[in-house]
């Protein structure tokens, strides 16, 4: 939706230094900008580039004068333009339908203002939040919850009893509430444990495409309020994931290993089971985490096993160096026997 | 389905101490548990949990006794505990019904008792087996072959041609026989090496979601009988996979390696084409094994490249002493040299 | 379709040794062929497996001959088999048709011949040209665009906006255009980025089953022509991808990184963001490479960090002798102290 700078201003509280009435209609990178988009720049290396913007309002620094530009003052410019963007992507009131194509059982709960794709399937007992959309091809399990304000892409899966808090958006592909893998080998063969457990999506929870979530075995796997998770994410039975935690792409999380808030999980890490990640760790890309680990509240690991990031350049430094620690080791001995 | 303790123990040849007629109901863990839940205890230490439970009905071992229990005695509680549980968690007899959405080719061979779900594709020569049961949005591609009792839940594409045996389990998202990925390069281009080869997976598979399994080039991709699969694996054309072999979540195997019987293969492992894992082998987490290797039968490998476990442990315990080493090496050198 | 030895002959420019009217009706590898298959040989090595085949047509190195065989002769005898192949395996002319079930937006733009399977979903705005043929479930957003003689495989969804070029195939699962993964964390919770970018895909690209490639945030990602990509593969948003470069299973790309031209990524590789690999690059398997980080033109690199191949060759030689350096470390120690 259109906005003015004026108004942009007045929604962050911000300073403007420039046209109040500019029009702005949109967001860019100031290279690819319009005259109506709005830029940001976050470091002084950037002001050039906006300058040479064909966008004529900028969100900036305090202080900050751009010639010719209209300049929103942020202390984080970048989370302004974040904010900013939010408000003029919001999307116009859509128009409430529910596709003839629908499968709806008589049973399902839908709140009056949900909009169904064409070729949605609902099962009996679940239940639609107000505002939600449920894009093509989804699948909505029986005595699954989807609450407020939610967008599944198209073909998501959402297995029965699954439950989705509010403003959860869910990408194309993802399945939320499939079995955990467990089995008791015996007499031959695998016996799968019960997973029967459910799996609980908190508020403002975003999943990426073909990312999968297993219900619990015979608890409950939770993720709270404000977690992201990237694609092709797998998140196993049992596993709990703390407020705003950040989860990137092709990460794996083992059955019942715990992240507390705000942890970030780099992409391709693998944590094993039964792993804890305190408040605020941070595992970095393609580290493995071993088996019943705890990392401590704010640490830094990396690495297979992971370590601590300081050791870990330490030690790799010194493995980078092997083939010389090699050679002093082949002088000292020379030295010592020079026969 | 409701059973009592007495019928339980007697399904599994087990002995009962305590109240026979007990109703149970379901299965859970101890501290979830209500009344008519069977719970079990595996170890001694968990004896008091189980104790503390409001579950009436625990599966533990000869000689245990809890005040107030009715105790169903198993050599291996966890196991006797999953046999009662599939028991008790047996699905009722279902609605036969094929979903009048569903579009089925007239020459598709479907036995009388299949559950065919809304919007399911099943295409011309394509035969589903006794009691199957296919999801939502399943598509059954041409001359494919479903067995007995097999569950699609929704979601999952089944290539033309890939033949399912009896009582196979696929999650929702996965894939099976897509087309390997195999190409030549001439003439300043990529051209694609055939891949019409079959797919063909024993009984009792479980596949789990988002998983993709590729046909065959020339060949076929063999999974053999009782393989258990987890969720974003990736098994690549012409792989074969012996019986009873486990595959943990997000794993990749390349084209024409070979697992033996009881291949145990962790998370996130890659293994390179044309490997050989025997019978038994076990790949630890994230492990990597290069192309061609062959893990001996029963071996367990760890690390990229992959080595045995023992080997890796102590390469890697002088891994993480490596300043030290560099330490010790500077105090000889400066020993040797005292200027 | 079926073709003579002569024909083949003629359409690779390539000489005929044998029976020039043998009928050829597919490909197979020797062991399994038929009398009227077409195999090949690529190394002395594999002659006697050859001559061993029921097969009657070989594509073999110029000069080799095999008792009772006619030998079609190529310079390069795989590459023609595969140009071989793909005349032999020719699909014949399909039965254009629009399938009934088919949610078609009016107005949305199809070529004539066009093949729409069961379920598709195509929104307004959508262009799909001549010769496409949709799978079935397949999704295709507003304002997307399919270029000519495309397949899409059943299942796959294209997000609004997104553009493919033209014979590209996509793969059952496939998730092209989704949201890419950008927060800005203030104020206690996290600010998505706008990921309002597009998508733009060459020709003759393909991309396999459940891979995930995000639209950019403010820029395209870009996947240049004759890219190959495989299964469960992650592209991240701002990517680009340039000529004729293949990507293996599983890996993940993070944003704003920027391949070459025939580049080739092994399977589980993770690359970070903002990195640059030059044309010609390799990285072998599960290398993470990590922020930032440019390889230079051709050069191979391996491990985590990655880095180039004989350095990573050296090190990890030595990384497997660290116990023997520690113990002749400890040697020379004891010989300097001998108390």
């Amino acid at each position: 939706m259109n906005r003015t700078a004026g108004e942009l201003a007045q929604y962050l509280g911000a300073n403007l230094a420039g046209v109040r009435d500019l029009r702005i209609s949109g967001v860019a990178r100031p290279s690819g900008a319009r005259e109506t988009d709005l830029i940001y720049v976050s470091s002084p290396r950037h002001v050039e580039e906006a300058a040479a913007s064909a966008a004529l309002c900028v969100m900036a620094s305090p202080g900050v004068r751009i010639s010719g530009k209209t300049i929103i003052e942020a202390a984080e410019p970048k989370l302004a333009f974040v904010k900013a963007a939010a408000l003029l992507l919001e999307k116009p009131p859509r128009n409430i339908s529910v596709h003839p194509t629908a499968v709806i059982a008589p049973d399902a709960h839908l709140a009056p203002d949900v909009c169904v794709g064409p070729y949605v399937v609902i099962e009996s007992g679940a239940h639609i939040g107000a505002g939600s959309d449920l894009g093509a091809f989804s699948f909505v399990g029986r005595n699954s919850v989807i609450g407020d304000h939610c967008v599944l892409h198209p073909r998501v899966t959402i297995y029965p009893g699954a439950r989705l808090g509010n403003r959860v958006e869910v990408h194309s592909g993802a399945v939320i509430g499939s079995d955990g893998f467990g089995y008791v080998f015996g007499e031959g063969r695998h016996w799968k444990f019960p997973q029967i457990g459910g799996v609980a999506i908190g508020d403002d929870v975003e999943i990426g495409a073909n990312t999968t979530i297993d219900r619990g075995s015979l608890d409950t796997t939770l993720i709270a309020n404000g977690v992201k998770i990237d694609n092709l994410v797998q998140l196993a039975h049992n596993v709990q994931v703390g407020e705003h935690s950040i989860i990137a792409a092709q990460t794996g999380i083992s059955g019942s290993s715990v992240l507390g808030k705000g942890v970030v999980v780099a992409g391709q890490v693998g944590i094993a089971d039964h792993c804890t990640l305190e408040d605020g760790a941070v595992a970095g890309a393609q580290a493995g985490i071993p088996t019943g680990k705890t990392i401590r509240r704010g640490q830094t690991v990396w690495g297979t096993p992971a370590r601590p990031l300081d050791k870990f350049k330490e030690q790799h430094a010194w493995f980078a160096r092997l083939p010389e620690l090699a050679r002093r080791i082949r002088d000292l001995e020379k030295a010592k026997t020079p026969e």
